[in-house]
């Protein structure tokens, strides 16, 4: 198969899609794998766009009246062990520090030395160590709710790892919270579960479905899980973010108790929710295309780079002067809220290889600008939504008052297209021969390339769902909030017994 | 000894220092220690805090050139070893992962299992896993410099802890950066130095001394170490900063080398600096006095708090709406290029317990409102670098119209007042008797209060600085950078060899 055209990015999606997403990483400088097993080094450009999501989560906490805190990074083996479900969820992924220093051994080489009493772990989550912290705080209903988000690192031992998607060490936010009543921690439960939709649909351009967890799929030790859940390129799900309704579990296992109102004695309900620098891997395979990363504008590092075309020497420090004069002048636009990030790229080498290390790095837009612009006042513009053939010449007075505009454009064109692309991959599947064929490859060199999201019907059958996740690699990725509410019931499509409404079934990563 | 009169901190600086500072950070609810040894809990308002503390920095890191990223939290033990004296300073203290799971032991408790081929050591500083990347980056004089800097935890299993000050985890900022040549490594280390003296100085009120470090002060592995001193209220120094130029040592172990513009294969020079949260410390140990924390208001979590004052039931609906409406235009306020953060208080509890509650977080402005201030269109204004008999009524505009340099007089008044105590408390010593009794003890209740900073004279030898310390526990904080340019020969305080220039001398958290 002869390709089209040379791309920027070896293999392409249609060719290879893992290979291409670790290739889409490298080439935008984003992050790389470091000498420690599943960790991974992020660069300024990946940690850049990092320090922008988080921003913009924190100021959406914020503004749901949570602050920021923080815990310590190392919890005692017996405080994981107080709540049953939890322990059994991450006993198998823990990194353990058993020692608290290193000495020389027999042979010269250092080994640990000062063990400790009881060994700790690193965290993989922080519900117990916080827990037992809430409890000291918490003695009446007064105290309630608690709204505290943290920003960490977090590990755990995953054996297979692939960079931002699944990594030993990660960053994130954990929110947690305790309240008087049940129904003010379900609230919160799906307060946050609208913050986390809304951040990607509005700042990642990346549409999502909401809905909960099946049983088997919840979070070690919640009441229920709920996620949202996005659609990559190669048709499978991505869960971008979860936030859990803890009821009391937690509460009973860290002992947070509180006077209640009427003076009786009671447990608090929790909450916890979380996203990570997993949504960048989701961002990667959302936008990215063959020719590198693609950053929607909210939260690209810098969101314009202005490339001087000198084609002599004596044109340099004109073509210069005159590239620094447009930057400051669109750094007083305002975008969203803060001045457009702009950068003249004075590196000096080969123009093409310049122009192409910012098409893989996905920056919105591209300026090109030369002795001949100059003279006529114009920039030329490269979209990085659009082909290279779709570059154009304007006015710079013009680019530059029509350059927010323009960048709310480009994130609109990236969700727009994203949201095409889950609609053209979901179907409504209501047999089950039609399921399979859905889930089969449709491309023998891609194994895993298939049909996409099935909304079909299931009974609630752990049975079924095992069955579709043992014979096609699929699970339920999510039972939409308003499941039933349509007034669709059908049968499984699995075991034909009744439902109450479609679920979403993926492969998922 | 009677005290004068009541205060919201007791012990009072004169009874007891140390458990003044612990009694402190409680009042004002900044940190708490944890259930995990030395590991502290940061509450939201010290989180906050070290919130600004890092945005500030981040400008003037990102104004002087330098990007963020982010390395792993594990060092391999064979990465540690790489550089001698590093591993020499580090070995002692440090946190050690053994194992990667946990599973059921004979009695059915949990162990550690999963044994590591390498253990891996929680990183105490990051040196050796990013000179490890580096080495990967740089082939060529075109890629360097390199100039980065990371925000992380990291851990030192430090015997004797105290929050902020010493704690087993902290969060700090570290910046790593490469260079071509020697010349530029020893710019980069004074340049990042001069930073930390301007961040303390304009941010955090708190003036401090420059220098060198004696070379048995010098970072484990660096060539040169320069720091940040500032004089507690106990007259006892605190390291604030340090900025370290690494020469060619880590560029060695690490292998970063590069082909030089004439060719030949050279190792790169590289220097580390970095600040921690326990600048956090040292502001309390600063400003705050015996009835809680002073914020200064350049990094005040919150700048003002209203509190509304209704004496009826039926006030309080109006009383609300006023300071609602106070706030509101205080946030349009501009102050140091954001806008005033403004809190209105609408605990339901006692009003005296409420004002206290801010008086002790240390809050720069307390501004109370009720029904008469309302009719006279006044606010009641408390500058908490003030005394409460200084309050004063004020027409709500002008308060308003004057907030800003309101906040930066309170500033300028807790900077003038810590440079007052350095000025009262340092002295040209150039007699061994005086010097003794310069640190003996004034107070026989408080063994640890004592002259303050002696300016003396030093050999340079490593003995007498070894006797002083062995004999009053006093250092050498640092060798002033102007040392010998000033033309001040004179003798060593201690043995009376010629000196080129006074050094500064104190006892030192």
């Amino acid at each position: 198969m002869a390709k089209a055209a040379k791309t920027a990015i070896e293999p392409i999606r249609e060719e290879n899609y893992p290979e291409w997403y670790q290739q889409v990483i490298k080439a935008a400088e984003m992050a790389e794998n470091s000498a420690v097993r599943g960790c991974m080094v992020i660069k300024p450009w990946g940690y850049a766009l990092w320090e922008n999501i988080r921003d913009g989560l924190d100021g959406m906490f914020k503004e749901t009246g949570h602050v920021n805190a923080y815990f310590p990074l190392f919890i005692p083996l017996s405080f994981l062990e107080k709540e049953a479900a939890h322990v059994d969820g991450f006993a198998k992924e823990c990194a353990v520090v058993t020692h608290h220093r290193l000495q020389a051994g027999p042979d010269g080489k250092l080994v640990p030395a000062g063990e400790l009493e009881e060994p700790l772990v690193v965290r993989p989550t922080s519900e117990t160590i916080i827990g037992a912290t809430y409890a000291k705080w918490v003695q009446s209903y007064r105290d309630l709710p608690i709204l505290i988000n943290q920003w960490a690192n977090v590990v755990r031992w995953e054996m297979r790892t692939r960079m931002f998607l699944r990594t030993t060490e990660f960053l994130w936010q954990e929110g947690h919270t305790a309240h008087e009543t049940s129904q003010e921690a379900w609230e919160e439960t799906l307060r946050m579960l609208e913050v986390y939709k809304t951040f990607a649909e509005t700042y990642m351009a990346m549409p999502v479905l909401t809905g909960e967890k099946t049983p088997g799929e919840r979070f070690p030790g919640a009441v229920n899980t709920f996620c949202i859940e996005a659609m990559m390129q190669d048709r499978k799900a991505l869960q971008a973010g979860t936030s859990h309704f803890l009821g009391q579990n937690f509460a009973k296992a860290s002992e947070i108790q509180f006077q209640s109102r009427e003076g009786t004695l009671e447990h608090a309900w929790t909450t916890s929710w979380g996203v990570s620098t997993r949504l960048i891997g989701g961002m990667i395979m959302t936008h990215a295309d063959d020719n590198g990363m693609i950053m929607p504008p909210r939260l690209a590092p810098s969101h314009v780079v202005i490339l001087p075309i000198a084609r002599t020497p004596e044109d340099e420090a004109t073509v210069l002067a005159h590239c620094d004069q447009i930057a400051a002048q669109l750094r007083t636009v305002q975008y969203h809220g803060r001045p457009l990030n702009v950068v003249v790229d004075r590196r000096d080498m080969n123009a093409g290889e310049k122009g192409w290390s910012w098409i893989k790095k996905g920056i919105p837009v591209i300026l090109e600008i030369g002795p001949r612009d100059i003279a006529a006042g114009t920039v030329f513009v490269f979209r990085r939504d659009r082909t290279r053939q779709d570059r154009y010449g304007q006015p710079a007075a013009e680019f530059i008052s029509t350059a927010a505009g323009l960048l709310d454009d480009i994130q609109k064109t990236l969700f727009d297209r994203a949201l095409a692309l889950r609609a053209a991959y979901t179907r409504d599947i209501d047999d089950w021969d039609q399921f399979v064929a859905f889930f089969t490859p449709v491309n023998k060199e891609q194994p895993e390339m298939h049909g996409g999201f099935a909304m079909s019907h299931w009974c609630d059958g752990a049975d079924c769902e095992k069955k579709v996740n043992e014979d096609l690699s699929v699970t339920i990725r999510c039972i939409p909030l308003d499941r039933g509410a349509k007034g669709q019931p059908g049968a499984c499509v699995v075991c034909g017994k009744p439902s109450t409404g479609r679920v979403v079934f993926a492969k998922a990563y």
